[in-house]
């Protein structure tokens, strides 16, 4: 009986849900695509021990999206890669196309132009935003506007956003706004404010103008980093956060849409915190972008029939592990380190370049207990010390050791007690680069059952979107 | 319009569902549970990928239940631990009850007997089989059946499967067949028959004896280790195999069941693998499990209305990441790897026996040759062999040194080898123990639906498995 009823019921769907609203899918109009860039199942499950743990408990406290009603597990593999970039994720999530690593919005084999779920919400009369935490050339946002064979070009990249004309593009800034190649060739600004954009620097000053525009540019204020909005754990007062962004965007979207819009929000630093194993700004990273998904939320429970909202990764960075021996996690030591490792990097080098070389031993331990409670908050065995000590002697004292990472330079000493408190709060981690585990898939909303089902790929997230959307 | 349909969907799925077949769920008559000791994300995905790259492509293999039609996410963790213990996480899978580490189907506060969906299985009629490929009174196996305040009363256990009398028992054998403490106490096998028990040993005495028995021990034959059936790479023909005590156990309890049955498959040795943080050995134990729900597939395909199949994981063990370094994996250089870690231990121990601590170190790169196809196969570079020379030459020479590991004894330096051969493979290892990550969970069959939605906790399979049998 129960199978009758299964049966009559998904029939009832098919024939109301497309015949009768003719190819208008579930009814959406607002749909939001957040992306946490390199959050795996791992960094997910990690924030929410992280946080049980400080409220004195153990279990997994809720972020903003673990409640969602429909849950699922993502590949993320690349056309000749085990272990995609982002690049080649994100024009998987974006287009549908598995490409090779490195490229933007085209396919592997032809390198010919793929285009995005958000051109055609475009093409469908949605208004469109592309945010992000880091710089909006950045591979994430890059591949829902852009094709370029590969993801550095950034020039060609920030000229491919003017031409593809979104209504929002949100982010740190650009990296580069002159052309490497061509020094004739326009600045990305000047091509953006000569194609209608408004340029607004900062939230308030993006709030002042957000009325009266009909395209807008929103980075951070004059001064600020083009790379990335600064980690959550090392933010300042006055530093434009992910949240406000999306808040921003929400607004400005909303006001101008007919039709609806579509918005992607990327939290674009989780992957760099991971990048660097550094698990107390991981946590915060996670965390930061919760809070952005709550935004959404709160739009979601103003619109709830019309708005699908989906938050997933593009793949897995760090290979973290929830244990390093024993069977007890002590998360809550991540919450002494007080800045990210980038931060505590820069101090050591900045110590040492001070006093001109001649350190001493306890000089270091002085910052390391700051930045990270060593010694006083944390225990440190004498042979946890030796360890520290010995790398203070071979590798600190020598100087220019410092290692550059993938989006740091980090002194090796920091990068060594980074590794020690994590080490010691069972946060483990396989590589410095990306995994090519599954990712989880979150959604709610209008059309959020079209993502239940067996295991996903990521090339089917902008197809089920455009199901759901009614969209050919 | 989407919404009503839907609604009124749910309204004539509860109506029908549970009123007009009068309690009795999703009309199941076979509930099979199948639990990968050990199995996360990471191991599941990375037997995928191995399959695939086995067949010289990039991507994901099937195994037998990567594509059920739903799939989810679980919580691990136990009462007093982010890290799962067997017996807690078993316990909670089995009962519903989230308990301490250690504990065998007691509740953490009162140390109160708590019983599994398998008694509530047996008490609504149907006949039930708790089988695993370690012994019988393992924890996984045992928190169906028994109620003990440690995992490691074997002998108590085991009377405990006597008592509770469920239709099957099946795996290895037992640890403890006499008291440890009482010497007067009957011996484990006698009980069995005494009780009216059959036992058999291997394959061929099971088909033998099945159809005149009532009850059922089923185990290796005489001379077989209890401790375990051997690990798939280790398997010599005729040992016994998962999939053997899996088709018995489904031939055994349809032939016997009149109104059903409930049948606990586990796949227990993918843990023990995974605490060696040995690779090669865990695909093959991933593969053989998937190989035993294979056969399970086969019997869901002849009765799929009247069937539920639930396959998870009690935690993940090991904190295994697809990725050490880069953008490639090379998993496919596991496939050189002849034997388990424990077996190529012996086999470095009985060379140093035998040649009376004066082996050479060519002798041992002729066993690591053979035995994981270092410099044949797989390039050695000059460094590499250096780290395992200066093994050989610290701990090797020197003998005794071979450390006690969970489940085995194992020579450092073999050790060293294969986690010289995963990190080559892309296969890093966070910890020797479990992990607290989120596990999945798969299911296919009548009732699967429920296991869909948010995120599970361990406590909440045995729960939907009722709910899905119609019991209360």
């Amino acid at each position: 009986m129960m199978k009758i009823i299964v049966w009559f019921s998904v029939l009832m769907m098919v024939f109301f849900g497309y015949s009768c609203t003719s190819g208008k899918g579930d009814g959406i109009r607002y749909i939001f695509f957040l992306i946490g860039d390199g959050m795996g199942n791992g960094q997910v499950t990690g924030t929410q021990f992280y946080r049980a743990e400080l409220d004195g408990r153990i279990g997994l406290d809720s972020l903003s999206f673990t409640g969602f009603p429909v849950v699922n597990m993502m590949s993320t593999y690349s056309a000749f890669n085990a272990i995609t970039c982002s690049a080649a994720a994100g024009t998987a999530l974006a287009t549908g196309t598995r490409t090779s690593n490195g490229t933007i919005g085209k396919d592997a084999i032809h390198s010919k132009d793929v285009y995005s779920i958000a051109v055609k919400a475009k093409e469908k009369g949605l208004s469109v935003g592309i945010t992000t935490s880091v710089s909006i050339d950045h591979a994430t946002p890059a591949v829902f506007y852009a094709h370029q064979s590969s993801r550095s070009m950034y020039y060609e990249i920030a000229m491919d956003a003017v031409k593809t004309g979104f209504d929002l593009y949100a982010g740190s800034g650009f990296l580069q706004t002159r052309s490497m190649t061509d020094s004739t060739a326009p600045d990305v600004y000047r091509s953006f404010e000569d194609a209608g954009y408004t340029i607004a620097r900062g939230y308030d000053d993006f709030n002042r103008k957000r009325e009266k525009a009909t395209k807008m540019v929103f980075v951070q204020e004059t001064g600020a980093s083009p790379f990335s909005l600064p980690y959550a754990i090392d933010r300042k007062p006055g530093d434009l956060t992910l949240s406000e962004i999306t808040r921003g965007a929400i607004d400005y979207l909303f006001q101008k849409s007919n039709k609806g819009f579509f918005l992607m929000v990327e939290g674009g630093k989780i992957d760099w915190a991971c990048h660097s194993n550094d698990g107390a700004t991981m946590v915060n990273e996670v965390m930061d972008f919760s809070d952005a998904v709550e935004v959404v939320l709160e739009f979601y429970h103003q619109h709830p029939d019309e708005t699908l909202v989906v938050v997933t990764a593009d793949h897995e960075t760090g290979g973290v592990g929830l244990g390093t021996r024993g069977y007890d996690l002590n998360l809550k030591l991540l919450s002494y380190q007080q800045n990210s490792l980038d931060v505590l990097s820069e101090r050591l080098v900045s110590l040492r370049e001070k006093r001109g070389g001649k350190v001493r031993w306890e000089e270091v331990k002085t910052v390391l207990s700051e930045e990270l409670g060593f010694w006083n908050e944390i225990e440190i065995t004498k042979e946890e010390e030796d360890v520290l000590k010995s790398e203070f002697e071979c590798s600190y004292l020598q100087a220019g050791a410092a290692l550059r990472g993938l989006y740091a330079v980090v002194e090796p000493l920091a990068k060594q007690a980074v590794q020690l408190l994590n080490n010691k709060a069972g946060m483990g981690w396989t590589t410095p680069e990306h995994t090519g585990t599954r990712v989880p898939v979150y959604a709610i909303g209008a059309g959020a059952w079209r993502f239940d089902g067996s295991p996903l790929n990521n090339t089917d997230i902008p197809r089920i979107i455009a199901e759901s959307a009614g969209w050919d």
